[in-house]
This record gives C-alpha cells, sequence and structure tokens, in this order.
C-alpha cells in the first residue's frame, strides 16, 4: 500500500498503461452530465430521447416516442424510451449501445442532436455503475424479427459485455426500439427536470407525439405539426473553416490524384477556377498528387485557402425550426398576449455553418414577478443546466432590455411577463462539455443571438409602449367618465344653462377620443400574432 | 456529398465506426483548454510544467524548470519547457507524449497535479493541428544515454508517429526532459496569462526555482524553500466512497481467496473484525470467494460496507502546503500588512479524501481600489479560467464578507486591499471540464472552503477593526494636541490660575491616555504576521 519514496524512470514507466475511455468517464462521469440524482435522471432521459428522435427524422419518420419512469425501491427508478423509429440491426445493437466514441454522427457535417457516439452507451455505464445492473434493448428493423440483449459495459476495455441475447419470435412486424435500464437518481417536478425538460422537447420538436408516464401520472404530448422539416444535408469542410493539422491528414489520405482535384473533391464550395486559383496563390503545382506535398507546401496551400474569395458554406446542412413551428410550440405552452420571432440568416463559426433563431411570448398569463423565462435550444435539444456558462445566457444578459420595455438590473436575466426561446442550429454545436448543457461562447455566435434578441426585442417595444398608452387612455377616459356629471354641473352654473344637454355633449366628446385611441391600438395588433 | 433521405437501419448501421479518443479531443480542443490563442499558449505551458513538477516530486528531486516562449512567425510561438526531473526510459517517450488517456495517475489514489494521461498529448495534438510540425522531445534518465524524439500523434488510431528518433552520444551525464514545440497562440500579460501563471505556481510551489524566458525577457523565480514536502502516499479506496458497478468489478477481479480478506485487503479502514461485521450485516459467508458472489449479494455487501462503522480514510496521500509556506508565498509577492491562514482538517467526498487551505494577504501597498485577488490552487496547480463555474469562488462570492470588514455587493467578490489563496489538496480533484480550470461544486467541498473562509475573516476582522480604532485614536490625540493650549488658557482664566501648569497637566493626561491605546494596538499584532 505504501510505497517507498524516490522512485526512479524505469520504476515510473512501469506504472504507465492505457486508460479505456469507458474507465475515464465512468471515474469523471460529472462530464456526462452524472453530477447528482437529479441531474442523471434528466440526462439518461434526455440521451436516449435525442437518439430515438435522430433515428426517426434520419429515417423520415414522424416519431412517436414513449417515455416511462418508474420507482424502483430508495433512490432507483426503472427508466424506458421507446420509439417508432427505424430499429437497429441485430449485430449493431451491442457496439452502439455497449461501447463509448462509437457511432456515426461524429464525422458527418450535419445538424443531429448526437455527435460523439458518446451518449446513449454513456446512460448504460452510469446505470451498471450505481446498480450493477444490465440493460435490456429490444429492436426490430420491421423484418420480423425482433432482437433482445441484456448488455453491459466491460469499463477496462470499452467494449460491450453480452449479458443475454435471442430473438423473440412472436411474429409481430414493427420497427423502432426499446431501451430499459435501472439507475439510481432523484425525481423532482421543478425547474431543472424531467417534465420540464419533456415539455420543452415538445415545444421544440411540435411533430413529434410523446407520451411521458412519470412517478405521478401520465402526460400526453401530442403533435402540433404533422410534417418533418426537412432533412438536413450532409456537406464537406469549407475552405475557411480547416486547421492546418487536418490539412495535412486529408491530404494524405485523399484519393484525388491532383491537388486540384483533391480541393474541389474534398472541400465544399471549390470549383476548378478557385482551386486554380488556390493552387497559384500558394505557388503550388496543380497536378501533382495531394500525398507528395511537405509541410511547408501544406502551410503554404492552407494559407492560400484562407485568402482566396470563396461562397459561405452551403447552408442546407441546418434544419431551422422556422418562425412558424417556433411560434406554434409557445402557444401551445403558454397563455400570452403577444409573440414575435426573428430568424437569422445562416452564419460561421471556425467554418462551421449555423443559424440563430428567437422568438418572444409576452403578457398574457404569464407571471409579472420574477426573471423572464429563457429556453435555450441546440439543434432541437433544450439545455436545463450550466445556464450561467452558455453563449445563449451571456448574449441575453449583455442586451439592454430596459429599452424593449423590461425590467433589468446590471447583466441580469431580465424582469417581466416574458418567456424568451433562442434556438441554435449547426453542423457542430460547440458544448463546453460532453453533457452538452451549455455552448461555449464563440464572439460570433454571442453576436448572431443579440442581432436576433435586438430583432425580437424592437417588436417587443413597439407592444408594451402601445399597450401602456393604451392603458394610459382608458385610465384618463375612467377618470373623466366619473368627474363628466360634475364638469356639466359647474359649466351649466358659469353659463346659467342646464347640465344635461351639457353633459351630453362631452359624453360625445369623449366617445370620439376613445375611438381614436382604441384605432391607434388597433394598428399595433397587427403585430400580436396572438 | 448528398444522400437520399430515408436511410434504413441497415444503411444507418454501414456509417457506424469506432471516434478514437484523440480525433474525439481534436474535434472538441475546447475541451482541453485549447479555445482560443491565449488560453491555448497557456494551457501547453500548465500541462507541461504540472507534468515537471510531478516527476520531480515523485523522485524526490527539488524541481528546476526552465521555461521558453519565443516568437516564431505571425500568432506562432516556439515553446519550450525543460526540468531536472528522472527523465524517462527510451521505450516509454512516445507512448507516454504520443498517445491520449495513456498514464499511471489515472489508476493511484494520491495527490498529485496530473491525472488523465491527457495533458502532455494533448499538448502535441494542438501543436500538430495549428503547426503541422511534430514536437520533439530530448531525455535522460542519468544513464549516460540521451533520448531524442521527433513525435506527432496518429489522430485517427491515437498511436504515437515517430517522425524521428536517435541517441545523442555526446558523453553527458544529466537526468530531465526537455520539450519543444511550435504552437499557435498569442502572448499577453495581463491578468490571465503565462506570467501570471507562473507566477503563482512560484506561490504554491516555493520549493521549485522557475526560469521564465519569455518575448519581453527573462524573470526569475528562485526557490524560497529548500525542502520538497513530503511524499503523499498511496491508498486504497475506503469502502464509503465505492460505488455499487466499481465493487462488483473489483469482487471479480480480484486475487483475494475470500471475501473477508478482500475487504481487508482491498480497501483502506477495514481490519478482520470490520470485515467480518460487514459479511454478517449482508447475510454473507465471509469464507466465500469474491468471484462468487451474484448482483444481489454484491448489493447486500455494498449496503452493508456504507452501514458499518469505519475509521476515515487515512490522509498521509494529502500534501497540503502548510500555514508557513502558504503566507512564505504571499510574502514574496504581496507587500501587505497583514497575514493569516487557515488550515481545515481533512474531510471526505465520494470517499475522497481533501484537505482546504486559505490565507488572506491585507492592506499595505495593496491596491484599495476594486475587488480583492482570488488565487484558485488545486493540488498546488494555479487555475486561471472558468471562476464563475468554481466551487472556490462560488464560497468567496456567498461569505458574508462586510462583518470581516471588506465592502461587498449582493453574491459577488469583495472589494478591498486583500488577496485570498484558497487551495484545495485532493486525491482527485472534480473538476467540472478535462481542462482542469474549475472545481465541482460539491457540498461538502464548499463547506470545508467556507468554513476555512469564515477562519480567516475573523482574523482580518479583528485586525481591520483594530486597525480603524487605532487610527481613530490617533485622530482624536492630533485634536486633542491643536486644541489643549487654548483649552488651558480658557481654564486658567475660569480659575484664575496660570495657563502654564494646566497644559502640562493636561498633556501628561493625554500621553498615559495614548500609551493605553497603543497597548491595546500591540495586542493586536500579534495577530500581524506581517
Amino acid at each position: 500500500m505504501v510505497e517507498k519514496p524516490g522512485k526512479t524512470a524505469q520504476e515510473m514507466a512501469r506504472d504507465h498503461r492505457e486508460v479505456a475511455v469507458s474507465e475515464f468517464f465512468e471515474k469523471n462521469r460529472h462530464l456526462l452530465g452524472y453530477d447528482n440524482p437529479t441531474k442523471a435522471l434528466l440526462t439518461v432521459i434526455k440521451e436516449l430521447v435525442d437518439n430515438s428522435l435522430d433515428a426517426c427524422e434520419e429515417t423520415r419518420i414522424l416519431p412517436r416516442v414513449w417515455i416511462e419512469i418508474k420507482p424502483d425501491g430508495a433512490d432507483r427508478f426503472r427508466v424506458m424510451v421507446k420509439d417508432n423509429g427505424p430499429g437497429m440491426t441485430d449485430k449493431q445493437i451491442p457496439l452502439a449501445l455497449g461501447k463509448l466514441l462509437y457511432g456515426s454522427k461524429f464525422f458527418k457535417l450535419r445538424q443531429s442532436r448526437g455527435t460523439q457516439g458518446i451518449g446513449a452507451s454513456g446512460t448504460i455505464l452510469y446505470s451498471q455503475l450505481t446498480t450493477g445492473k444490465p440493460t435490456t434493448i429490444i429492436a426490430s428493423t420491421g423484418n420480423g424479427k425482433t432482437s433482445y440483449y441484456e448488455i453491459m459495459i466491460d469499463v477496462k476495455k470499452n467494449d460491450p459485455e453480452i449479458v443475454s441475447h435471442q430473438f423473440i419470435e412472436d411474429g409481430k412486424i414493427w420497427h423502432g426500439m426499446k431501451v430499459e435500464m435501472t439507475i439510481e437518481g432523484r425525481y423532482v417536478e421543478s425547474r431543472k427536470s424531467v417534465p420540464e425538460y419533456i415539455k420543452q422537447v415538445a415545444i421544440a420538436n411540435p411533430y413529434a407525439n410523446i407520451t411521458f408516464d412519470g412517478p405521478n401520472g401520465r402526460v400526453e404530448f401530442p403533435r402540433t405539426a404533422n410534417e418533418l422539416p426537412p432533412l438536413p444535408k450532409e456537406i464537406k469542410p469549407h475552405p475557411y473553416g480547416v486547421e492546418l493539422g487536418i490539412l495535412r491528414r486529408m491530404l494524405k489520405s485523399s484519393k484525388s490524384r491532383t491537388v486540384a482535384s483533391f480541393l474541389m473533391n474534398d472541400f465544399s464550395r471549390v470549383g476548378g477556377g478557385s482551386a486554380k486559383e488556390i493552387c497559384k496563390l500558394a505557388d503550388i503545382d496543380s497536378k501533382i498528387s495531394p500525398q507528395r506535398l511537405e509541410i511547408t507546401d501544406t502551410e503554404k496551400l492552407f494559407k492560400a485557402m484562407q485568402k482566396t474569395k470563396l461562397i459561405r458554406p452551403p447552408t442546407d446542412c441546418l434544419s431551422p425550426l422556422g418562425e412558424d413551428l417556433l411560434i406554434k410550440g409557445l402557444k401551445k405552452e403558454f397563455k400570452a398576449e403577444f409573440f414575435a420571432s426573428v430568424t437569422r440568416p445562416p452564419a460561421v463559426y471556425r467554418g462551421n455553418p449555423f443559424q440563430i433563431e428567437v422568438a418572444v411570448a409576452y403578457g398574457g398569463e404569464l407571471p409579472q414577478e420574477g426573471s423572464i423565462k429563457v429556453l435555450r435550444i441546440t439543434n432541437r435539444v433544450p439545455l436545463l443546466y450550466q445556464e450561467g456558462d452558455c453563449a445563449i445566457t451571456k448574449s441575453i444578459i449583455t442586451t439592454d432590455w430596459r429599452r424593449y420595455g423590461l425590467s433589468q438590473s446590471g447583466r441580469s436575466i431580465p424582469v417581466g411577463p416574458a418567456v424568451i426561446i433562442v434556438h441554435l442550429a449547426s453542423v457542430w454545436v460547440p458544448y463546453i462539455s460532453e453533457s452538452k448543457q451549455a455552448v461555449a461562447s464563440y464572439p460570433v455566435i454571442i453576436k448572431e443571438i443579440k442581432l436576433a434578441l435586438q430583432g425580437i426585442g424592437r417588436n417587443l417595444q413597439r407592444h408594451v409602449s402601445g399597450k401602456r398608452k393604451a392603458e394610459m387612455q382608458k385610465k384618463r377616459k375612467e377618470i373623466f367618465d366619473r368627474y363628466l356629471p360634475e364638469v356639466a354641473k359647474a359649466v351649466g352654473k358659469l353659463t346659467d344653462k342646464k347640465p344635461e344637454p351639457i353633459l351630453n355633449k362631452l359624453k360625445g366628446i369623449l366617445k370620439n377620443y376613445a375611438k381614436v385611441s382604441e384605432d391607434g391600438r388597433g394598428k399595433e395588433k397587427t403585430e400580436n400574432s396572438g
């Protein structure tokens, strides 16, 4: 147990060995979102639902997702997520779920919820760590065969450990997947909870039909849209976003015969003309093999790629929600009097296309007291944790909301009866940790979010100031109404006339005035989509 | 480039493959601290210096570290870190530096700077990504042989790629290691910079001798202590900190013949009596083989381990700095009038022993304006980033500093002429990301930090209030001095006596009064270690 002090380099070398990525994340489970039992329960649901929705969309199936959470002894829950997706081939199941850093999305430049191949296998890792039990997976691709697996992860090797494997021969034809596991967790219904998460998923994915059967009963989230958004397309990297070391690797492994064709085939937005221009600027023969470039030439090529004028990356790799769906989503959950949304044109950070959409709900039955509610969404996935470190929060608190009709003290979340939803869609969302709960603060991302916020801010300001004006006029009318008889009497006395006709005349004037003011308010109403 | 919509499960399966951990961190380089050029330069220095200091301490060598940063073209730097440590065996070098998640520290419960085997190889990954160049490593273990390597990382495989390897035959006998690389970076000398980092390293490691040769010249940080702190000892896990999944794995791989001997050999603080007690409580035969336990028995054993009364984990696995070194470190860098420190007894989170030390410097030449300076240190490594998310910052802003004589508005860093240093020593520091810049907010860690802060707060309060009292008395004495002749004259007139003897009497009274007040202040001085 105790080692002698003063080891030698030889002795130290003997202690070295490889750390399996599964063992790394087991020890650092907070990096995957398993810091505490409440967050852990949410993370398990989040990862499994993300996978279900991704699979459905990729295969163009309108998603139907069932979520079940049932107590299973003290601090333990039996958790189940089932979908009507494409299922998974029998052979694929153990690797896709029983091995970390295994997947397809990591290598694709296309908007999707999952990216790293850690999420689903991470849930199994957490389940076995806290309860020692295997996870059950039942899946079928629609071919009449249903696979049944019980899986654990061999943490020292990062390999699936198949506890049980059989086919269920019940003749049923179906497609989809069901994952069921026991985990340590805590169930709450507060701000950062599973019910809140599912509610926000329903807002951001209005074409999904979700059933949640929780410890306190069953809730349905029927779909409010019947069409899937278009499938985002996979793109190739843009020359502006590539890094020198990656360019070097791409050159070495390229199948293209010349540097020019390499540029045209392996990148987006590079045509024959641009390819020649890049090579000329780099002082490189465009016809030599990409494998033959030395590091100094690679560097020259790299610099020339940055300097050559090229069209921005294509943006059909993105699938924003659109203003309609955004507002539909908000209306479904919040009884407000005013709705507005802004969609920014696509932009690019480190070569990765991204797009910001923002919507606001204001007034009505929203609570007057306290901070506004902020929904942070990335690639249709709601984020509930680490808000303080998120580029979305930072953009909100550094926007001056007092000029848009909300209260705000210093750099904080504004106060008022409002809900703001911010959606960041990107082929690669830069999260600050593997648990994917906050967006890293790239200046261009913050700039885009703030521009969108200012857009809805101006709409909000028009509505709030119109509303204030109308309220003030209403109050004035009430005061007039109250004092009109007195005024008529006084005027009658002064002019020595009967007060009744004067009162009627005064009432007539007031009526006209009120009409004008209501018309004025009516104009604002076109802004009100409520 | 464009795929048809509506893929099948079979088609999706074909796209799946393993993601090498190196490729994962290359794409997510911000997780390792490579978000931007300024932070990247700091991260490279930090990781290499951490490794040098760890190696020296483990082999009981008083550390001598040379750091060099020289511009190498636009936005590029040639970076070198050299130490007088144990060096590394020729065979070990490529794996230790050219492979991520490879090392010895991950598996040991003992305080050290490095833990995951990602740091040093991460610097090479970043260097080749941004400059395409290999890293040079020169090392010798003192056997007269000097290894020379140029290394890159095969990112797709997470394996070292040896670009060049030879022995330098110059007959020189030395031990140590030199790592040299070219990176993209930005050099600044502001708050979160390399010079600030090195300055804090010198404070937290006063027994290290550091030379920093930067773009703006050479700075020496001579050692102020000539003895290494004791080498922390490796411990075995404590039964209270183990997780069910890990216990299951430990049982399966144990070499012990019985469950009782397993408990005694593979855990700390379990003697024969406790082992029997645990087995009895779990209703398990203490003599059966640990391999034979089923999951239900494992669970019973797990619960019994938590319920049995055991001594806390040993704490010689920790190596705090000690009050003397802490205050020495502060005095070296800050000209203050008052110093105090508090060391908490060791505590435990999730079975991991940890210990909090806090020291404060106050007044003197420290700036009166602005927030106090906070130095966050974990296992002798200064943290410069992500302070907002760090348990240390959270502990400071949730402490009421107004009662201790500092200004503070709401939950913010207090204002005043003070520097506070917080050191967390632990066998496993729970960082919020792989870049290891902030401590996760475990309640027991925050509690311990706050108790230590309150301790120095009370010392500070006594000093500040004593100082205020003395200042007030001095002012009063000055006023008396000024008006004494007037008073004497007036009293003389009233009593019809000469004013001179009255003035002398009054002066005598004032002198006695002042003496008492200075004595009162003198008592406080014992608190002043300055």
